[in-house]
């Protein structure tokens, strides 16, 4: 997008409202442009001043000699609207307006938005309610934040789209403790206009952005996000999100029905899941992660290498990557040998990992050759070296022996540091290895590089893009459903014609009607009383399983007997169900409000409230997503033959997940939500039985 | 303990192998002592050297002047030996062995580890593997760790008792980093003698500890742990363990006996849990809630206000939060009223928690009293203030504020740090205010505060101690028992004599014997087959369940043709079954080879296996350890009456927990494990039935 472009180069600014007082808030953004060595042209704006920054101060935006690039908005929200209105007339192609007090305010705010909307005419806006952005490719700085006071702000691969301001700064200031460095950073604040997903789109084109880290509170156009985020997938760009919002979800876990079960947090998690997103779950992973995954080395299996010259944080790390399901071997015979001939010492142990070479800590060339050896050996797919407090004496040590090291190998090398060390910590950074202070940050990195080796070795092209393959269905849309909830024969009927078969069943009035009847089954049945008096059947005696065809009548005449006796209700008649078994499984759509269509598959049943063992995807889903869901779920080893179970119907369950995706889009708007509960899965080739269903349409 | 109240007191030290040069690490321990202003007797030993640090050196230690409180020994391994029986033969009461090379390097090492024990006769050791300990109360530095070459080491409430030398020294930095401050520190090392609960055990009555901080590797002898730790809470100090060895049970995790779904490191957690211990689920919660603790303050609700002046900071801490079950309500009519009185600003927007108050970010009386409100109001249990980006150029403003507000309530205050600003980090925590960098700590810390006060606040004596409290049962165990595995019938007779009932069932021959033994049930059967060559059953036609009692003939019958039909195998027999209705359950009890007996309560059958949903704890257990067992378990609602199911029998179902428990407590050593799964919890009233059941006894 043209707009962003000249956001992040823009040749000439004017700065609205630009104050002389560099100590004030309205007095950063020309310091900070000047002091970070902007080298296009400032225009302060600022009817009481004559110079900012050793610059002349224009009284107002008509009075400027050129039409500016890019206006940077700094006055109060009323008066930004007449100096947005001012740079539109002036041909501006691009603002940014750092005032709150819009849309975030309640409704006289709202007003306003949408009055700063429409003075922006054609002219783009960034904000409301921004603290700007920073092209830290080009070093120029359209920010107010008080953390470009720093005076090392390093240049890197990592890009940020943030939606909110203050964690732009927070963001940006701990990385550069941390020796991290950012290509753009961009705060996004209301979004009037442009919004977080234009950046990500802009940024899978940057040459300078390997890895997009995004802080997220809501989307306003999923489908643009999905878009570019599937963009900066197909480029290599991975998008690392710490979306906020899961706690309201969690609220809601005690709801029981579909779209409760599915709860809006975790849609977000389907569309990152389908659009290749990673999802930091905590804060640091929103940096530690971007900065594992911008190196850019390849993690292609789980068996990591721990070097530590001190045995608690080696024990810490290695702990912590067993519990997510990394592997920490010890080193083979050869790799043993070779660690062994370089520390010259006959005594040491190399039976275990965490490799404990106490001396490599000290000494800047054995750790240097102890990495290497770890890095050559067919034993490990990544090296994680732990630096102790000893090493605090050498704060370059560790950082010199791993940058001599990283030419050789591809595979990952990062570093632990134990005691608190920011200098040790910052010169491992920089020399290009991801270095940690939590040991529960190796986890997070190792999966997300792992996940992305994944990816980019699949073939599978944009996830969710192929249409759903199943079986029979119609070629458009049944036009003559009722609208309103269907009962449960109308809803399975429903699912009938999109090639979801039901239980058999039959309704008889008596026991002599039940022998005739018996015939239709070969198996046993289910026996339930028909009565709209009774609503415990089970307790009235009403339901008998396992029924033998032969028996039937008998049984109705026992049944009968027996709900007159505990009861005194006459039955109105009686319903022979087969007996479907296998696994009982749960498949729904509903539609979220904010992303749309919704497709849920979990074990069924009471189980699947309780423990939420459900798998969620939006719509539409191909036959590998619907297997990814159904290998997803805890459940899975039922369906795939559990402790010498015969293995259940996957295929044909697949296919009716399939299906009722497609129902679900060819319906359209019209389907509010649908639920098969339980859907029997039986045996390998005897296919599926829905034996519950609802449906709603509008 | 006296030993160790000389260790972290002694008047006198010898340290052996001290080294005239304070570079290398023999010379640290004169440096660190001199340096933190040790004011007793330090004896250099070392036959290479005059003087070290300003002071005489002794050849050996038998030219020593006088005999040392303590023996501080730097010495190689085998030198180590010889020192501590010279120690020994002075009289010394305790000696430190820092050298490594012991039993934690294989056979060799363990040798030596026998003779280091042997040479120290009555003298008690600290070590080998240790990097010493650290009395910051009064500042006495009996250790090597480099953290020590940091300039102002506080002084506080935390302890820290680490079975790594590493670890401690850690903690040491991090926490000195942080503005946090410790009273004791000790590294246990290898514990040829002292282990880490004899520490736990002393400190549970140093006036300067308020909490303990655990890094825990294994316990050698869990009981003395339990009572230290017992103590520890009986005094009001919270012990917070941090333990790795997580991640081998994690490799267990697929199997499937009661042993394995318990897994080792679960029976920790159950251990911690019967203490009172609080588990640290990262390294960071290990310092973080020890931090929290220490203040004293209390919370005593979930309300927690948050103070912002920076929008996306506020979110992130709400975020985590509510995650972790936190409320973070709107300010109350009374409380807007009083804050808007405070700001003089009718505009600001107070209808939300973060509560947004942009200016008092900057001036601090205002920030002072904007705390004081919240701390006031009967709306919140705890505040939380934000500091962001633009405090930094103020880093004392927050910390005089919190500080400033403390006096007026015992609620907790607490701070999060948004930019990277160590200054105002430490600030706030030398404020007494805890202050963290990552959002995820709050609700770490306020669980653990929540869990606190609960536990103050009930009545309950130690966990653990009370006898189980079950029905009938024989007064000693039965001597009439097997040895080896007992037959189901066997394994359900013995539980039977505990209280527990099974389920009703007859042995029948053929029809005929069927339809006389019919008379004995008056609710449907399960109808089983009974072969010793047929394994699958159900495949053979030989299960049917729900079988009248008067069809149990016609139903034999059928079931005869038909399994010779299906598989030409003349059945042996047939099993009549009460079908019992109800929750399955499981209920095992194994013996965990380091911890002991263990009693596990779990939702029963295949579910149990896929969604481990079980609780776990030490026996002995009492009635309330059992019923918070039941209500820890996801499938409680099951059990509670789900969605207008009738409530089950839970008190029958205490019942029989209690008298297995039993049972496992009466048969001690001879019981190897023992399981009834599933355990049938019919309808309030109406009892539970063992449906299948397993004991192994030798």
């Amino acid at each position: 997008m043209r707009a962003i472009d000249t956001l992040l180069h823009p040749r000439s600014i004017a700065v609205i409202g630009a104050s002389a007082d560099a100590s004030k808030t309205a007095g950063r953004p020309v310091a900070y442009l000047q002091k970070h060595g902007y080298a296009g042209t400032i225009y302060p704006v600022n009817p009481r001043a004559d110079q900012v920054g050793g610059l002349t101060c224009y009284p107002d935006i008509d009075s400027l000699p050129g039409v500016p690039d890019v206006g940077l908005v700094l006055v109060a929200p009323d008066r930004a609207i007449d100096a947005v209105a001012a740079l539109s007339r002036r041909g501006t192609p691009a603002a940014i307006v750092l005032a709150s007090g819009f849309g975030e305010t309640g409704e006289s705010g709202a007003r306003r938005q949408q009055a700063l909307k429409e003075a922006a005419g054609g002219m783009r806006l960034l904000g409301p309610n921004t603290i700007g952005l920073v092209n830290l490719t080009d070093r120029i700085m359209l920010c107010a934040s008080g953390a470009l006071e720093m005076e090392s702000l390093q240049g890197g691969g990592i890009a940020v789209v943030s939606q909110s301001g203050g964690i732009l700064g927070s963001l940006l200031s701990r990385a550069a403790a941390a020796g991290l460095g950012f290509s753009k950073l961009v705060s996004t604040g209301n979004e009037v206009d442009l919004e977080a997903a234009d950046f990500v789109d802009h940024l899978a084109d940057d040459a300078a952005t390997q890895v997009i880290a995004l802080y997220m509170e809501g989307l306003r156009n999923p489908e643009k996000f999905r878009r570019a985020a599937l963009k900066a997938a197909r480029a290599g760009k991975p998008v690392v999100v710490y979306k906020v919002g899961r706690s309201e979800s969690g609220a809601r876990s005690a709801a029981s029905h579909t779209g409760a079960l599915a709860g809006e947090d975790r849609v977000y998690d389907a569309l990152f899941n389908q659009v290749g997103a990673i999802r930091a779950q905590t804060f640091a992973d929103l940096l530690d992660i971007p900065a594992a995954l911008a190196t850019r080395r390849r993690l292609r299996g789980k068996r990591i290498a721990i070097l530590t010259s001190t045995g608690g944080a080696g024990t810490l790390v290695a702990d912590s990557l067993g519990v997510a399901g990394f592997d920490t071997p010890p080193p083979g015979p050869e790799t043993a040998a070779r660690l062994r001939d370089l520390q010259k010492n006959d005594q040491i142990v190399l039976d275990r990992n965490p490799i404990d070479v106490t001396l490599a800590g000290l000494q800047p060339e054995l750790l240097r050759n102890t990495i290497a050896t770890l890095l050559d050996s067919t034993d490990y797919d990544a090296v994680i070296t732990v630096v102790g407090s000893s090493a605090l004496a050498q704060p370059t040590l560790a950082a010199g022996a791993i940058a001599a090291s990283l030419g050789q190998s591809d595979k990952p090398v990062l570093a632990y540091v134990s005691p608190h060390a920011p200098t040790v910590l910052a010169n491992v950074n920089r020399a290009g290895a991801p270095a940690f202070t939590a040991p529960e940050s190796f986890a997070a990195v190792l999966s997300a590089m792992l996940a992305r080796t994944a990816r980019e070795t699949a073939t599978a092209d944009d996830a969710g893009t192929d249409a759903a393959a199943g079986g029979a269905q119609p070629a458009a849309a049944p036009a003559d459903l009722p609208a309103g909830s269907l009962n449960e024969a109308q809803a399975r009927a429903l699912f009938a014609r999109y090639g979801i078969p039901s239980v058999g069943e039959r309704t008889v009035s008596d026991a002599a009607q039940g022998r005739r009847e018996a015939t239709t089954f070969d198996r046993p049945v289910v026996l339930k009383v028909l009565s709209s008096r009774i609503t415990h059947k089970t307790e009235a005696g009403g339901v008998a399983v396992g029924v033998a065809p032969a028996a039937i009548g008998e049984a109705i005449e026992a049944m009968a007997a027996r709900v007159r006796e505990r009861t005194g209700i006459e039955p109105e008649g009686y319903l022979l169900q087969e007996m479907a078994s296998g696994v009982e499984m749960i498949v729904g759509v509903h539609r979220d409000p904010q992303l749309g269509p919704t497709l849920l598959v979990g074990l069924g049943g009471v189980t699947a409230e309780l423990f939420q063992d459900t798998a969620l995807r939006l719509l539409p889903v191909d036959r590998a997503t619907v297997r990814d869901m159904l290998r997803s779920l805890k459940a899975w080893p039922l369906l795939d033959g559990y402790r010498g179970r015969p293995k259940a119907d996957v295929k044909a369950l697949e296919d009716a997940v399939l299906n009722f995706a497609s129902m679900a889009v060819q319906l359209g708007e019209r389907l509010v939500e649908a639920e098969i509960n339980p859907l029997f899965v039986q045996e390998e080739g005897r296919g599926v039985r829905a034996a519950d269903g609802v449906a709603i349409l509008k």
